[in-house]
């Protein structure tokens, strides 16, 4: 009977009813006035979300992966350089996928846990003095390590260089639950999905496009079709798709936005906030260290935690499956064995986090962790106490 | 988002998505052979539930109470004698449904927190010699004070008086959660509904009827129509029903069965026991106490708690409710300001009950209990360890 | 794959997805203020329904039939006097709960296929010159025969024999679905239920009750408990409920209901009309004849249609079944083998009405009855074209 | 109300409730035993479906046109040559798509409403001595024009050439709906997807990859990540996912495929057959004509209907959709304007095509098309009639 618990993956994130009776629907005709009136707010307040007024959104039913394509396809050409830092599982992958399409990848490795190296990249860039750099690419979130890196420290690194490369930047993980402000923050390609912050199911690319990305299109010349931004733009103007849409997923995407909007963004980032601050808690109470290297990389949306010396992550995050039936979140790539993680984003209570803690509590006292059974449970009890609404 | 949080109270349940989906049918036309085949194996697979071979299932679309009723209305007469001990909210309830319906109830008043008196049944048997009380009623499971009384002790004492009265037993709050044996235990009347133990909405009594029971209809002289037995029995005969069916509950009844009978009803009574005693664990750690006055009359479908002398157990669950939005239930009748309740029955998980528990601590940490925080769970951390399948 | 095909029987009707949804909720705390806060409009939201301003809703866990039982208890004493007309099914089986009830039913027997008799309700209100009929019971709409009675034309019968008589009407099959106007017709008691016009799960009764009624409560002897109007309004007037509510029903209706003062009432009984003169333009076209014998009694929620000499109904409907996986409503009583039923009330479009149309047709034709294959559908086609809002 | 109406559009389809609650689940993780439980039998249940024994399953999150892109860029370089016939929209768009990444497409161009060109391809074959052409590509149901093409032949056409290139199939709108052969066919990749003949929500590419195709991947250098053929295989291999999987899809597949597999795959096509033949009968009856050339062309899955000249095919679908809430396909491409189509595919019943030839009927007559009104649904209801299980 386990399928009643929470799972504790950083995404996809657990579905509130409302959100699973909005995709629950009847095929309707794509083509009819209805699904225009459906999908036009969807994209319109998937702005307000992106933090931006000037861009443009666009979807496509894919994972974030496909997001991360359909950013360097429509933008650049083979052989055109891009910059990137690489400090962790989903920097490597984006990385991989831009040499996988003959683009020249300046790699800055850094340590795991570590953010986005602003100092670096305005290094980088000023070292660029043919602007061969078309875009700077940066994970916000990271979502293997709970690392949140500082975009704005990015933007202005590259206006420090002056330096008129593009800024893609990854925030699957971190959209609708962090703050978000591509316009403030000069962002030219924001890349999300459906599965985490916008608590539905996988399925849907989400894309905040500048003007200045849009333009980059006219000479890009990687191929595309299904990824195009073109083909999608232009249907998507007169309410319709380029091809069969993700029905279910767009009415899933409107209730989620009206969700988002009702409960306020700022409320939003400020329960993600409490969430995790209640883990991370628990995770200083266990004596135990999280891989983010600093409290101001610290992610609200997922915590990767060190395990001591000696213990192996993998057999923990399986003990706790096996013996209490709830997923936490394997450690990956070279945190792999040593680190596990909590994921704590989307539609999520202080209650079921606390059960969270309580059962990675147990699997590691099953597993003779050095921590105080309880103490983690406690420490996060007090501090949502501290901070529940109704007691202050 | 507070609506993902299980809730504690004792019954209506949580439902599992399973049986959500199994009652979440279109409409079906209940004269088709299709019903037919669906609603006869319910009636037969809950007698398993009932512990019968000799009996007969019957159902209507009410609630417990209109189980009370039909107990009541098919079997006996206005002037007839009844014989009820009251010792919680529900058996007073019964008692008062009696005098309604113009029985001469014989009451024998016991301390909330005590269970049916087999002695005291048997001294008031025996001292019927004109063999005037027609029905021993007895609730098996009181909701009130979580207290699990002892039929087999009842029926040794009926045995011992050699009194030929009925026995009804109101097994609402535990049928399919605790074990009952219909045939073994010499029972009639049992009356149960579809919101506990199987899991479902609220809008179904469920019967098990005696042999005897059904010859009592014979000269039976309360008015019904709604829930006469005959008619329902005549129908369910040919696989119909005198009137409309609640559709959605037969269905959701012909999974919830699947899943209890998949999940062994040992099984099913073991976990209950499980989740249970953790819950009770925890309350020795809070240094509280039960309203159920000894082990043996513990529920292990709902725990009524005692608060310390000078708190008020309203103003505790309503606490818990707004500040961390969980249900547990009240204190109900004599126990109302007294005692509060933890429900956990049904389809609920170790990992659930531990979140209810960390959210009851909170609160009575808020009210300023005198407990400390994090102990309740840690005590039922260590059971459920201790007792997991995965670790033993 | 048979289940998506409509049903034609006069409820259960087909339920909209919107309602379907708003069943599909997870437990919540019937004590808590979410409840209080649902509950309460459907109350005051079906007194719109129901046309009463001065009377009392009041609802069950029960069906139609349950309805009825209530009615009886709150309001009448065992040796009563009701006076009834019976001209189909649903009157003959209401007579049957009175006489069950140990009322003394003066029976005013008329044919199958006629209304409620005003005039012999007249002449026997005025012979009652000690007053000793308490009430007046009619159906307003005959589920058997498809007749609607004209309520109004009762009142006034009444009202010319000055007689102070309740009045109390089943309207299950026809509120929501026809107009019903309980204050100005003099009702005072109306019953009706979920499954019918509300489009939804059957399990809730609906009364309205006039002051009238509920003053009777007062004296009424007849023993109730689970359908006590006491009970229930006084757990009611403070948002609760006298035991555990149908949840699921609940939100149901607070849904239906506004979906119906969406479209609006007007609209609604429109809708009806229009789909219930399609069907009796194919009965014509088909050169069958309605049980109801005339114009002003034909039913918008269903119509009973007469098989030709020769044939039987019963082969009819189940051929349609087994051959076509359709299900349409079977004679019933008197009825029985001489009449077939099409339902056609709830959530209902002339789209599906014509599938329906279609499919019988062919069962028809199948059997060899002398219909022109197409005729009907053609008939009902030419009605819904020329009534279609866009054409008009 | 009109959401209750069957959709007619070639796809997504209308999807049966079963489908719908199976897609209906709560997040789980992906990485978890019970996804590999879960997605190895799709993969392999699906090779049933395509007819192969030797070749492989691969799923992408995205719609037909994203498996499109996965066939070219896993097996093909740029400046390779495709062979490809164009007689209609998706063969169109597909050669567009090749196009557009950098292949030399040899177009063969056909009228619209014929089929795949088996001499031609085997024309163009044998001229091509240096054997550049490296597939052939090709449209089994032209989803347009309502018509499906003879792989065999042009299987036979390409032996006959004695010609290595690779045989691509679109198949997305007949696959699990039409007899389709793999193996038998020699088809080197077909492409399908979770919206048509699996009766789906839209979101999942489905390829069928013969073990020639594989090997091409090695050679092949145009870039792909997101649809990288290799990285999908490796990670199913272990029973996971590349990147995040659509869980609901995937669950709702496992389901779809024991609908197809309970039902069996010929009679599943033989009810195709069916509901198609009733709506060609109702064409036939019009006095209207198919855009299929002649019947062997005919497709099960969709028919594109010619409006008579002087009418506008689009005022047509714009007013079925207006005036009774019923979708039909518009004209697409050359089509558009002068015809429009019927999908008859998926979970449909004779009953649901009746309604559907009842509504465009009735549009037709609004529209003062030269038909009589009723003589497509009576020409259905014949052919139902006389091919209905129970009445053989």
């Amino acid at each position: 009977m386990s399928d009643q618990n929470p799972v504790f993956i950083p995404g996809p994130t657990n579905i509130p009813d409302r959100l699973r009776n909005a995709m629950h629907i009847q095929t309707r005709d794509h083509r009819a006035p209805d699904f225009v009136e459906t999908f036009a707010p969807v994209l319109e307040d998937c702005k307000r979300v992106f933090g931006t007024e000037t861009g443009q959104v666009i979807t496509f039913p894919a994972s974030g992966t496909g997001g991360w394509e359909a950013s360097i396809c429509n933008t650049l050409s083979a052989g055109d350089t891009v910059l990137v830092a690489r400090y962790g599982m989903f920097s490597h992958r984006w990385i991989d996928l831009c040499q996988r399409h003959n683009l020249e990848v300046q790699v800055i490795d850094c340590e795991w846990g570590s953010g986005a190296p602003a100092d670096l990249f305005e290094q980088a860039l000023k070292a660029d003095t043919e602007k061969t750099i078309k875009a700077v690419l940066v994970t916000h979130n990271e979502t293997a390590t709970g690392v949140k890196s500082d975009i704005a420290a990015v933007r202005r690194a590259m206006d420090a260089a002056s330096h008129p490369a593009m800024l893609f930047v990854d925030c699957v993980s971190s959209l609708a639950s962090m703050p978000f402000h591509m316009d403030d923050w000069g962002v030219d390609i924001a890349v999300s999905g459906s599965q985490k912050g916008f608590m539905l199911a996988t399925g849907m690319a989400i894309l905040g496009v500048s003007q200045k990305a849009l333009a980059a299109m006219e000479t890009a010349t990687l191929p595309r079709t299904f990824f195009d931004f073109r083909d999608m733009m232009a249907a998507n103007a007169s309410g319709g798709f380029p091809y069969t849409p993700p029905l279910q997923l767009i009415y899933g995407m409107r209730e989620s936005l009206k969700m988002l909007l009702e409960e306020g963004l700022d409320n939003v980032y400020a329960r993600h906030f409490r969430l995790a601050e209640g883990v991370r808690k628990a995770v200083e109470a266990w004596g135990m260290k999280l891989c983010a290297q600093s409290p101001e990389l610290y992610s609200d949306t997922v915590s990767a935690i060190y395990v001591p010396e000696g213990f192996d992550s993998n057999e923990l995050t399986e003990h706790a499956f096996n013996a209490y039936g709830v997923s936490f979140g394997i450690g990956l790539g070279e945190m792999n064995g040593k680190a596990f993680r909590i994921g704590h984003l989307g539609s999520l209570t202080d209650v079921m986090v606390l059960s969270g803690l309580a059962s990675i509590e147990m699997a590691m006292a099953d597993l003779n962790y050095p921590i105080e059974l309880g103490s983690g449970v406690r420490a996060a009890q007090e501090y949502y106490r501290a901070t529940a609404a109704a007691n202050q």
